[in-house]
């Protein structure tokens, strides 16, 4: 239990950190599936296209591509992945962008609407997602994030770790890096963040690749705050 | 009585349509006045006030100057109507942040919050102000104005009516400019915003310049929704 003033912002990976990608894209993945009545494991499909995430940001990062946002990337990957992995679902072009926009209905975890409705009351919340403002909001109206507004990799137009997203959005809402907490359940995106001067909080996310999750169980590295769920990463703010 | 389908998404001017700024930076100036025992028309200091702001844009738009965000013209016009109008109030340099930070602090109209939350039931609503995100994000905190996301002149970099704003909010939500409706006070804006494509909505806002205002009064032209309040817009939509 710290006794800590709470940031002027306090600034969230989404992907993960708040809401359940794997069993949200799973599902709509096994509805579309049963509706062609093909037989699919719905959880390796939706991790196989996580997989591909990291990869296609990696060129953009680096130069090799300009910005472009991550729906974009994702209906790429998609087809990487039914290319990959014959599935026998024969989908058609529309019904590919549909389960593009799956990842605009993302499930929250249980503590995720509690835990930023409290943050709020005290401080500006926003997204800082390597997810697009069209994607964020969208994503936010179906799951009731109560964003004070957008920030993360559009504004910056690239794509965390690298520096310049966390930067940015500091710089739009006219606070310094000391001023701002990045919470997020991944070590890495911390350690970026804190490079970065930010403050960082960690919030576990053990079940987010499933039971078989082997990384990120924990912190690695004394985060300024580290907490099993956001309400209680909330708790540990002073009340004023 | 219109059976219009609501747009996918609206997005708003602030400063007038939603905010009474005239009243509310006047109350901050005559708090001000007060504290320093000075005999000052607060008014008439708001408007001369907001009588700098179209002319501080204009070299931006016109590209004498790169974007900078509205609080910096704001803290810059403030020197100007306090050189040019001596009131004897000798602000300090943080009493000068303080004041232009009133702006951040403006009341919105009667109806401004019911008419935003039911059309936020049905699209995704945005501001798509000159205000800077971090302004907008400031005064929505402060005058609970529940934006989906921050939209406007610092994605377009540039400031309205020029159509790149207008067109960059539209882009950031992946919507098409005739899927999104601009909903305004001034007819002006709502001219640019037709002519880069969008649906126009108008709302009268006759005191917005208080009791002597001339121009604005009332619709200039046919704006696909036409409403005396936020509320009574709302109310042209066909509810699905």
């Amino acid at each position: 239990m710290t006794d800590m003033q709470i940031p002027k912002a306090l600034i969230f990976d989404v992907f993960g950190t708040l809401v359940d990608w794997r069993s949200s894209i799973a599902r709509e993945v096994a509805m579309l599936a049963k509706s062609k009545n093909v037989l699919i494991d719905a959880e390796a499909f939706s991790d196989a296209w996580r997989a591909e995430y990291d990869p296609a940001m990696k060129r953009i990062r680096d130069g090799g591509r300009g910005y472009v946002p991550l729906e974009i990337l994702h209906r790429e990957n998609l087809d990487r992945v039914l290319q990959a992995r014959p599935s026998g679902l024969n989908l058609t072009s529309a019904e590919k962008a549909g389960l593009t926009n799956a990842w605009e209905r993302l499930d929250p975890w249980p503590d995720t609407i509690p835990g930023l409705r409290r943050l709020k009351n005290q401080a500006i919340i926003a997204p800082c997602s390597n997810g697009s403002i069209a994607l964020m909001t969208r994503l936010a109206k179906f799951s009731n994030l109560p964003w004070d507004c957008i920030l993360g990799a559009e504004i910056a137009q690239d794509y965390k770790p690298k520096p310049s997203v966390y930067l940015a959005s500091c710089r739009a809402l006219r606070l310094e890096p000391g001023e701002v907490m990045m919470v997020a359940c991944h070590n890495g995106d911390l350690k970026a963040a804190r490079e970065a001067g930010l403050q960082t909080g960690f919030v576990a996310r053990p079940q987010e690749h499933g039971p078989g999750q082997t990384h990120d169980l924990v912190a690695s590295d004394d985060w300024d705050i580290v907490a099993t769920e956001l309400t209680a990463l909330a708790d540990q703010f002073t009340k004023d």
